[in-house]
């Protein structure tokens, strides 16, 4: 029998037994409901439970066991947890009772419509990457948040609390360019162009990127195709010493844990919140050493920003929080109502990118232009180009060939250009009848490229051959799908067929 | 490979097996992460996925297992999940995606400051019975409700959409009474002696009480140490119709089962909001029939309701939904700043609840002279005494022995009076210096009673042996510790020592 008071953290020892389950990123401890843990502390399913090996420790969600899955003076983490404390089979871990959440009173008090300080929000933020907050804390504090119900100080605090509570790079460049696109819409592959074209001008560019969370491919997904993007920071400074600007994958970074965090639970709730999009972007990009940021605003009925009015009042957002942290930024609106380039996964979305690196950009004119739109912003921001004609100068950089040097350069340094891959499975899918494209429905069709196996499988997606305003003949391919086994493909025509106006064609006759 | 659409709920069949994963009520799956449906669907951790077995089907969230817990071809279920489904080891379920959340939007609006309709709440509600709602938007509703943010009607709506959404008891009196203590304190076992007193009046009162959550003892774990508390609606009515009350257990009735989902969330969250407490307590006692309701609002610095102001705002709340629902309701304010009684535990209070019902009441005129008001006041109320003089007849009947004849006859009914057992372990608490008592913490002193055991074992808690103001000598009994085992008996002592003035005594030196 344990011999510590029952309210010291490390009371009681229990095996590990690793059951290998993945709650998307929840930290959860497994315990037997007869374990003497659960009957002398009183802990039952759902308690916050302290957690701790070695130095590390975790405040996790206990889950109970009821059967033989575990003996009784054994415990079990998820996979998030169990990594967070880097632990092996068999390890002894110290369970006890999860400290009191220090900013529980100021979550509660925003959840009743007060205003937080500054002190208010580094403290939730703290908490929040600490581990401390359940995800129903972190549910309650992205739903208090939402709609305007912070303002532009707040916003401020919150974003300058997020990027503090983390990593933060340094670098010796009197301009950091940076660029970030608020809402997916398919096949807007434009960073690698962009970053290609700014660092062949000269302006540094250190992008990290993050890999697909709901949508058929991420930009890091893509450029892995291309190069490694699995690159630690100081690899990654390495890259950018040398070339002046690098594509990775920043989930290594720990740039601003808090959004990760946040991030897990908003995207499941899908509530809007001006002061919450800007915290999430502009905390990662603080965090990075970005001085000059271009964001990339698709407006659109499908997009995430759906009206002028709506995109008006997230740039006023943007441009007020980041002025109070001292970063240059610029909104560039495009057109958010249909798919970008072609490809739709990460293979063809690459394939698309080195395209117009490459100059041959025949059906890709709306990706180069998005391109060199953003990278002519940029540049004019960054001071490498005069008012009105940065987009230009991006065009001349794209088409003489230095933006593709520039881009086999970056990759030679991440570890080496690569082929792009093609895929086993092929299937093109045709009009079922003559008529005029009307319009896409972005969310099914990214659908559509995920069942055929994107982003799992690099080469799996689709490609489409059409574009709003088009007139097609029965008959004529609307797009093909790519599919690493025939099965993946059936899956994806099967879905596609079931559902109607994916592709909306307006009947002719 | 199945042949039918992805899309179509019934696409895949997995093999259950039992893990016995206890959740606190989230319905979770359990399917592994190379399993066909989640390769085919684009399932991953924390999607939302339709689980149907026979005629029955759950939404539940999905955590996915990378090792050999499952095989690709197998699936568990979370105990919750699992008796929903009714499911047997080997049963073939049926995996698809989640139908989209019909009242998503309105939950949206909701949290971005909308006012509800009567029809909007009814979707919500449903939805939320219907198993829709994830944790995490369980917990936006609650956060979006908290506070002030849900008004009167809005109240009044829930609270009906509430009642309709699961059974409704009808009883053929024209007075239907009953009572409801809003936030816990300890001891305040009043329940079984005021059913008593009402019964003998001849006013019905068929009650229904919840097991402990987070206290030493619900009012029917008290019950239950005196009579079967078990009871499906068909032997409550028959208790009813013979003795005009009863005492049961409320888990098995469905009644407003959205309540007991929204508490589970609730309560870990532990927002304040006078709006879904109202519609919490309202609820369950429209669709149990009720038209006559007393409430008992114990005030206290360490209690739910900690000023006269809240006090105030809550009972609005109470007397306009109660009329809106045709319900006549009074409120009762009592003292919240100590616990009631001598025990804590459900032995501890059911012995309490017989010495007071059998006019032993030493130690006991609190326990006594609460139950009598609240009787009182139902009596009253229910027109069973004029007004003032409820008080006295509740006294009456209770000195004469009316109410323990009645009570007996209620336990016969239910299935037999039993015997109050004793604890074999039992250790006294000395004061460790002469003064006064000021204060208890009762948070920390239930706490105390559950490390002893309670409510687990029946027999486990406390007995208190002083009350605010008393003065005592060095090594004077405090309370007396009751416990199954001597191990437990011990981590509650050890519990208490360490702790800074669980029972606060002013030095008198």
């Amino acid at each position: 029998m344990p011999t510590e008071s029952p309210d010291r953290a490390s009371a009681h020892a229990l095996r590990l037994r690793r059951l290998g389950i993945d709650t998307y990123q929840e930290l959860v401890v497994y315990m037997h409901r007869d374990c003497h843990a659960c009957r002398a502390e009183g802990f039952e399913a759902r308690s916050r439970i302290r957690v701790s090996l070695g130095g590390r420790h975790v405040v996790a969600t206990l889950n109970t066991v009821l059967g033989d899955l575990l003996e009784p003076d054994e415990a079990s983490l998820s996979e998030s947890a169990w990594s967070a404390l880097g632990a092996k089979e068999g390890d002894l871990v110290r369970i006890g009772h999860a400290d009191p959440v220090q900013s529980e009173s100021r979550l509660r008090a925003k959840v009743y419509g007060e205003r937080l300080s500054w002190g208010d929000l580094r403290g939730i933020v703290d908490d929040v990457v600490g581990g401390s907050y359940s995800d129903l804390q972190l549910a309650a504090f992205a739903t208090a948040c939402a709609g305007e119900r912070l303002d532009a100080e707040e916003t401020t605090w919150l974003t300058r609390a997020m990027a503090d509570a983390g990593e933060r790079m340094a670098w010796d460049y009197p301009v950091v360019a940076d660029k970030h696109c608020v809402g997916g819409l398919p096949g807007n592959r434009t960073t690698p162009i962009v970053v290609a074209i700014v660092a062949a001008c000269g302006l540094p560019i250190p992008k990290t990127s993050s890999r697909a969370i709901t949508s058929p491919a991420g930009t890091a997904d893509a450029m892995e195709v291309l190069a490694p993007v699995d690159l630690d920071l100081r690899a990654m400074r390495r890259v950018v010493e040398r070339e002046g600007g690098c594509v990775v994958w920043g989930g290594a970074a720990r740039l601003s844990p808090a959004d990760d965090i946040l991030i897990r639970v908003e995207r499941p709730l899908g509530f809007d919140s001006n002061g919450l999009i800007v915290a999430s972007v502009l905390s990662k990009k603080a965090a990075a050493g970005s001085t000059h940021v271009v964001i990339d605003m698709p407006v659109g009925p499908s997009a995430k920003v759906r009206s002028v009015a709506a995109a008006d009042a997230l740039e006023q957002r943007f441009t007020v929080t980041a002025a109070a942290l001292g970063i240059r930024l610029l909104t560039v609106r495009t057109d958010g109502s249909q798919p970008v380039g072609r490809g739709m996964g990460p293979a063809l979305e690459a394939r698309d990118v080195l395209a117009v690196l490459q100059g041959r950009a025949e059906g890709l004119a709306d990706l180069q232009s998005r391109a060199t739109d953003l990278a002519g912003a940029l540049l004019e921001l960054g001071g490498k180009a005069p008012a009105g004609r940065g987009g230009a100068l991006a065009a001349e950089v794209l088409a003489d060939g230095r933006a593709w040097a520039k881009f086999q350069a970056i990759c030679e340094a991440q570890g080496g250009l690569r082929e792009v891959p093609g895929a086993a499975h092929s299937q093109v899918v045709p009009a079922p009848f003559a008529g005029t494209v009307r319009g896409f429905d972005n969310r099914r069709l990214a659908r559509t490229a995920k069942l055929a196996g994107a982003p799992r499988a690099k080469v799996a997606g689709l490609d489409l051959h059409v574009r709003v305003g088009v007139a097609v003949e029965r008959g004529q391919p609307l797009f093909t799908l790519h599919a690493e086994a025939p099965g993946e493909l059936r899956y994806a025509l099967e879905y596609f067929e079931s559902q109607d106006r994916i592709i909306d064609v307006a009947d002719a006759g």
